[in-house]
């Protein structure tokens, strides 16, 4: 029988993720000499409507090119499949004679595979493929994306802190990170020592509180003449809402099909800056919101991140011979490799930083965070200590 | 005669202003065997306070390390000395028994180099060395510190479009630049082809109208189904005054020794992001204010940058024997080299984009433009065309 994979892409994109699609086209074709790889176009919404491209066409040097090349080649989506919307999914996989469809992307994209899979018969193998920057997928030591991402968050702390040391004030880098604070954390992965960037880290895994904010800044900046901070996007109140929630106007509250609210604007930044405006008059503050930046960028791709994303493919069409389930990069004696877990065991579920990760009472990272980020991110450059 | 060097850093650092400094103290030293070499800190402060670090102390080894960090290693300042002050600065030079003293930064700090070298007698000579990521200083090509900061910009922009292409939207990225548009322009310095980013780039240099704004954006992503936007903070309305001030409350409107209005907030991002809400409802948009992330990044530092600027460096000793001046790198026959140029030629003057950088009637860059960028951002990665 002539093999037929289809591959698509979900969610946001990442530096990586189209090594894991190169990864499992070559893969395929290398296992299954004569079989066919499509590419969704857009994620799901290809195969509902029909969309693809033939990666079978493309050479093996065309598709170590399309690796290179950070977000998502094949485009990606944020639906969220209904019944009815699935059923037009399978439809799309029967009608190409699909035998496997591997999709690439985070825990709701794994969720859309535990659908198609519980919804299809067992001739097709779902397979979900991990990508995320927030690094908050169960199963998975760490997940393909996260590392180039956490390293431009890193590299950008290391630098802003430099630039703070030059002219004083308080600085405020606000970066991407929903439920899970592991990419805000990564602002320390590469902090020289105890006066070091950042000073402060705030993640979705602590209440934010405004008044608490304002007391650690001051006490920092009362002990080293200025403030590093690194705020998650996700950062929520008591309440457990995020702050953004609580703080944007309805009209402008933007959610997804998954209903997220929207965090990448620039809301939070000006509530902080607002926030030490009041609270600690006349500093110089300064917040930067990070945004899109960290996510695909073309001069933060790490190599070891690349060649985990490319082998996460690789693997995926070893797992649609097993007959499908969620690849997971998982790490044991000083290796970290791919496994195949089911499906159920990841979809829709959110790894958070362990509470171990973050000091008890004190907006810092521990020394066990940051054992862990340096296994991930080891120091890339060498700087010199200034001379303020 | 023992020779005496003062050298001090002002103004916004820069990825490459430390070599400058290195520079500068390495030739200090193989000129002068037996000079002292003093770094004042935070400027003309440190003069005035009589705090410096003894840069002959250092081995060459070390100055090697302190050049490869980004930001400056002596700190910084944005005081721009009155006739007081600049006695306080004088008296502090001569107790150290200056005989030369070198100020790295931009126009502002040839101003004040300009008022001391005035104000003082023949036996200190007063250099200027060249630095801005804004490349607005007139008399040099460019400027050390604009190509690391404008690789930043570019390869930012680069990423942003391939995630926007997998994820069509409208995207705006706010960048530094309060007079001249080169660091925004940058934002195309790699762009692929007339369908990539940046769409639009709106400069100072041009009156920035919100309704023109929307048509454009209306109009590109009509075309393209996405549309990517740079935007100097420094834009300005159509009564020259910028768009920041115009909208900021007085009350939390900044303003430096210099006069300058603070235009690194997430004040002009908001504001966009709400003309883009009103104008285009239900438009997906994202603005990120790119902020102090690219102009002393340590992932992004470019090596004929960190050269030439170790070059100013070098021959601002040069320029002292020759009895002060401001350096400036110039351009012809293929190679760039400094100069020695009257500091009154450089001092408090602005340069701007040219008129034919930009194409009429269009904020788009024109191909001269293209042209300047490419000789000095070589295109650093080779992507590939999306299938979407």
């Amino acid at each position: 029988m002539t093999e037929t994979f289809v591959i698509a892409q979900g969610g946001g994109p990442t530096a990586v993720i189209n090594q894991t699609l190169a990864g499992a086209a070559l893969e395929a074709r290398k296992r299954h000499p004569g079989s066919r790889v499509l590419g969704a176009l857009h994620g799901v919404r290809g195969i509902r409507d029909g969309n693809y491209v033939d990666l079978s066409a493309l050479s093996e040097q065309q598709l170590r090119l399309v690796a290179a090349t950070p977000s998502a080649a094949l485009g990606s989506t944020r639906d969220k499949p209904d019944a009815a919307y699935c059923e037009t999914v399978l439809a799309g996989l029967h009608k190409v004679g699909a035998t496997a469809f591997i999709y690439i992307g985070g825990n709701d994209t794994a969720g859309t595979q535990q659908i198609l899979a519980e919804a299809a018969g067992k001739d097709i193998a779902f397979v979900h493929a991990p990508k995320t920057i927030d690094n908050d997928l169960v199963e998975n030591d760490h997940t393909p994306g996260f590392i180039s991402a956490a390293e431009f968050i890193a590299g950008a702390f290391l630098s802003v802190d430099l630039d703070f040391r030059a002219l004083p004030g308080i600085y405020v880098g606000i970066v991407m990170g929903r439920h899970a604070g592991f990419l805000t954390a990564a602002a320390a992965a590469w902090q020289q020592d105890e006066d070091s960037e950042p000073h402060l880290v705030y993640v979705p895994e602590r209440a934010f509180s405004p008044a608490r904010f304002i007391d650690d800044v001051r006490e920092v900046t009362s002990r080293h003449g200025r403030c590093i901070v690194a705020v998650s996007e996700g950062v929520t109140a008591e309440d457990g809402r995020s702050v953004v929630e609580n703080l944007v106007p309805p009209d402008r509250l933007e959610r997804d099909a998954h209903g997220n609210v929207r965090l990448s604007g620039g809301d939070l930044g000006m509530t902080i800056e607002q926030l030490i405006h009041d609270g600690l008059p006349g500093a110089r503050a300064r917040v930067d919101t990070f945004g899109y930046l960290p996510r695909g960028n073309v001069a933060t791709i790490n190599d070891t991140d690349a060649r985990e994303a490319f082998q996460a493919g690789v693997f995926a069409v070893e797992a649609a011979a097993r007959g499908g389930g969620s690849v997971a990069l998982q790490y044991a004696h000083g290796i970290t490799r791919p496994q195949l877990v089911p499906l159920a065991d990841v979809a829709g579920k959110t790894k958070h930083l362990p509470d171990d990760f973050l000091l008890t009472d004190s907006n810092r990272i521990s020394a066990k965070c940051k054992a862990y980020l340096e296994r991930l991110l080891p120091r890339r450059f060498e700087v010199a200590k200034p001379f303020v």
